[in-house]
């Protein structure tokens, strides 16, 4: 068994890597850390963790980290730059669900995260985590990491993740004239786990809203991930359901949809595009995904529709935002970069209700 | 008191007509007709209605209907039909709900809605009811009527109104270069009161989609309003909760936003537009709007964003979609031709939760 | 008008109190305090106060308060205590929303709220604000009101006005032989305003759980309130809406069902014993109330069953428990000790969706 | 691999059975009938089967049902008596999750299910199926199928299961003098897939409601188990969630708590009970459990509280309705009988959040 650990374990995203390291033939949690729980025995903690025995939430200094062969990080953004570097120089391979090293430039991280950042040298090297689109880069890490080299690997992004798949089929094809507009919905596990008016039940509940339209942080990611700086809008938004996230991209295309062969044609084009990939379904032309669907999955399902008056392609993605869109795609990536099966530990569908 | 009638009352629109006519200072339910409910007491249905006494619903042929000042039609689309002319020719003025009597162009409703328009005649005097954009003709209509006409509106659908009160005054005044785009999510009740898989629980529940793109039917009543025949894509989506629409609305830009004083000048210009509207709220910039502020109020409030990279104006607006998008917006539509205070049984605010 | 004031006007039953009195044909909110949000406009806050105009939360020293007629208190369990004596010796008629003065017995308020009384003299002449049941009382004040005194209404809690109007009128006609047992689901409002895990929507939603059974404060108040010291199991749970309020009781019968005309003789009982009661309706024999029929209204609605083999009643009640369960019952009791009607403010009917 | 096949597979319990089946090391879908979709490829029906492939439902009549090794019924109630003795009598063992065999005596099942049973001979062989009540029966029946004989488990429904894990452990020990009262409530699942008003989105949500209260049908069934016929109350809740079940049991003690030891023996005594059952957590004494902790598991946790004054042990379990108290009780089942490890399949934890 692989020993992993986890930095950060009693936030949404740490317990989702939990639960999908429970289910895993080949990781074995070592040690899990909590500034806020240290000392308490996860189970105790909530009764879900009770495949975990007595095993208890650890400090983050604690030096079993350095007895692992992989540590997730699911710190706050800019808390992660804490860790990575003195990890990897001790030869503990690094998957970041932060967004410390998704940036490859260092004065765009500063300006979106409003702190220096302290490790630019690692930035190189650190690979983006995103699979579908970046697999020949994870299979070099794959490569280093088979060698002995330990490897930073910078997990996606919710948004980004859900967005890209989205619209990176129709951009790599040629079809799409930027800017494009991407306006996504989240469920509220996405706000996090921290408490506070907007997180309360009774104000997140019967309830949608926008926020941070033009200035959420996840703006320069996808348009780093698609090479679109400045030619996207990108709107999210909240409604209340606790895990799902719903990507709405508009791509305006860059000639008639009939020298693309139609909507047939373009499905067709994207489901080439996803032919290898595991977690992707292209849906039939005009069905549109649900994001039940996919939810406790590690599922993406993509619906395609055309407006024809204003030549306009409208490719939506459905993702589980804790899971495809966090913990389940960092599990992916470690599984490439162990040369595991690319879904061990991930194969478990989603509900039908 | 003016006597009111309510065909097809036992949905979700007339129920809705049914609890605001409770509260109605002028307006008395002489008669409510459903088909699937004749002979029963309303309140026997759902006791909410207890108000109501010992009130049935009858059947749509009911004669009573004559006897009223004005009729709600809150039936389905081409159903409307069936009853407008009749009821006009007698002298009762009609509040369609249904979309039959909106669209000018009787070729585009059969395109849309599958049927022949049997009443093209009565499409160049209905007034199309939204009361915020179209206020001289609805004042119009009240001249009719104090003249002694019966006169036809046709109250606009709840897509259309958050769409339209959220773009219509940067295209008003010449700020935006189209096409636009429009995203917009609705609550469940938005699907009808008919009970399928879609509007079940367990599959609306903890989910979110898109549907119809590029294919509602709202599409050209919005095109119509704005004006912008072939010129926008429309994109509607259901989330899980009762009520609620929030219209997200992107709107290129014709010139740099500075030309408009930016973000304050945009806010500022849409101000003005709504100085005089009661129900309107222009939130201060960058404040984005929460459909529960507003849900079962007759209220909309819209917010404003700018995506400055793109240069695109992003308009929020929030309604509850069976009252300002339904329901609300049809009394405040007769309070106007009836010469009534415009907010006359409307007054009641949203809950804080 | 009448000049009210609300201290703690930020909370839940609070925002509740402003909501009804902004629709109230006699009150008039004077001044609101919060002290979280002091010199703040309330409309800033939430843009549901919009009508409330530039009014600002004031601090709970505001002077202005000792100019109303009357002062609700919306404040935690406990402070009450340092705001009524104040009011009460200058002539104001204090209507508290907490349980400082709704319990006879200052020894058993200390044991449950974990703090000594410390105006035990006012207990005598507090008035236990529930109508249906304490009909004489508060005329009594009403009376001494009308004489120029100031009086002080106890408003009964949100799991006692439920449970008791389910389980009165069998225990006033000797029909039951105690114990009982009271199971009763509150919406998360009931939980509070303050954010915490348990309010978390995350943690909240898709969930049912139960809390504090045996150990709930509401216990001793409806023991008072039936006579039932000691006689009683009290059991709370949490559903994920946002209001709403099911108390299920279980009445074991005296003697056989038919000795009290079965079902039916039960249920004519009960609607006796509200005849004159505007907002309780006793439904059909076997016809079970749904919470969603009286959300937002100030109406209760209780529903009968018989378990014959055990010869059980079961008595359910359906009310909104920030509404009747706490503001809507403050001003219903406000209304009387003023001379209003008693539904003066309250008389809107719920949605039927 | 041992082929199973599943009669009824489109509704909720259906589908839960191919998503358990789906993950389950030794058990191979090998044929899904459904009335109402035959024909239609499985995935196509929802995109969360897309693990099944090509697979269709087939007729109720498929011979290839004769060639498994073991068929599950999801079928209504009254519809088992027709597959089940064929089944049989071909030598497949048959289980089942309607109610058709749980009841030992055919009259009081004609009494609640209005049906004459068809099938009597079956019933003293049939072996109800919750295996941690009774699991000697499950092993000779694990004996019989050894030896060749088809055998018929008739699993527990979702309110018996709940219920009686929580209070059977009191009952055995002879803690408790009856009547009892079992208050339950259910999510909207348990209402089963058929679209109408009471399952309706609009008007499941938002909403708490007691329904059928001593006229349930799982009555008689929850008697039978815990041998109290005629001395219990069953009262049965709906709440706005998709999946979950709690049952708050209220269990008059015999004695005083204090000869038993308290709660703290109390909670001994259910630890002991429960201390082999693999699914069965015991919560420390006076947590209650959370029906999130164990939803998408097959996990049952129970929670237990005293009501001193009356001298009342409450015992509260927690199940997902779907799982342990269906589909998963009934693989659950299934393993005891084929051999396998009782938790084959049924590994994965629930979710945090």
């Amino acid at each position: 068994m692989v020993k992993v650990g986890i930095i950060g374990a009693a936030g949404f995203t740490g317990a989702e890597l939990m639960r999908l390291i429970q289910s895993h033939p080949a990781f074995e949690l070592h040690v899990a850390t909590s500034d806020s729980q240290v000392g308490k025995t996860i189970a105790s903690t909530n009764p879900t963790f009770i495949g975990l025995g007595e095993m208890c939430f650890s400090a983050h200094d604690d030096a079993r980290l350095f007895e692992c062969d992989a540590v997730f990080l699911a710190v706050p953004h800019t808390v992660s730059l804490d860790f990575t570097p003195s990890l990897l120089s001790k030869g503990i391979s690094v998957f970041d669900l932060s967004a410390d090293y998704r940036l490859q430039n260092a004065e765009v991280y500063e300006q979106w995260y409003g702190k220096a950042h302290t490790s630019v040298d690692l930035l190189a090297s650190a690979v983006f985590g995103l699979p579908e689109l970046k697999r020949a880069e994870l299979l070099g890490a794959q490569a280093r990491f088979a060698e002995g080299e330990a490897v930073l690997v910078a997990c996606a992004g919710c948004y980004p993740t859900a967005s890209s798949l989205a619209a990176y089929p129709a951009l790599a094809a040629g079809m799409v004239a930027p800017p494009i507009i991407i306006d996504a919905i989240s469920g509220i596990t996405g706000a996090g786990k921290a408490a506070s008016e907007r997180t309360h039940f009774c104000f997140a509940n019967e309830n949608l809203e926008a926020y941070n339209i033009g200035a959420h942080r996840h703006t320069p990611e996808i348009e780093q991930i698609l090479g679109l700086e400045g030619k996207l809008v990108f709107s999210p938004h909240l409604a209340p359901l606790n895990r799902g996230l719903l990507a709405t991209v508009y791509l305006p295309l860059a000639q008639s949809a009939k020298t693309f062969g139609g909507l047939d044609g373009i499905t067709e084009c994207y489901r080439d595009f996803y032919r290898d990939a595991l977690f992707v379904e292209v849906l039939a032309a005009k069905i549109l995904p649900r994001t039940a669907s996919v939810v406790k999955s590690n599922r993406a399902h993509i619906g395609l529709a055309l407006q024809e008056s204003t030549n306009t392609l409208v490719a939506v993605a459905a993702i589980d935002n804790l899971c495809k869109g966090a913990s389940g795609q960092a599990i992916q990536c470690a599984n490439i970069v162990f040369g595991f099966a690319e879904d061990a530990g991930l194969e478990a569908p989603a509900c039908y209700v």
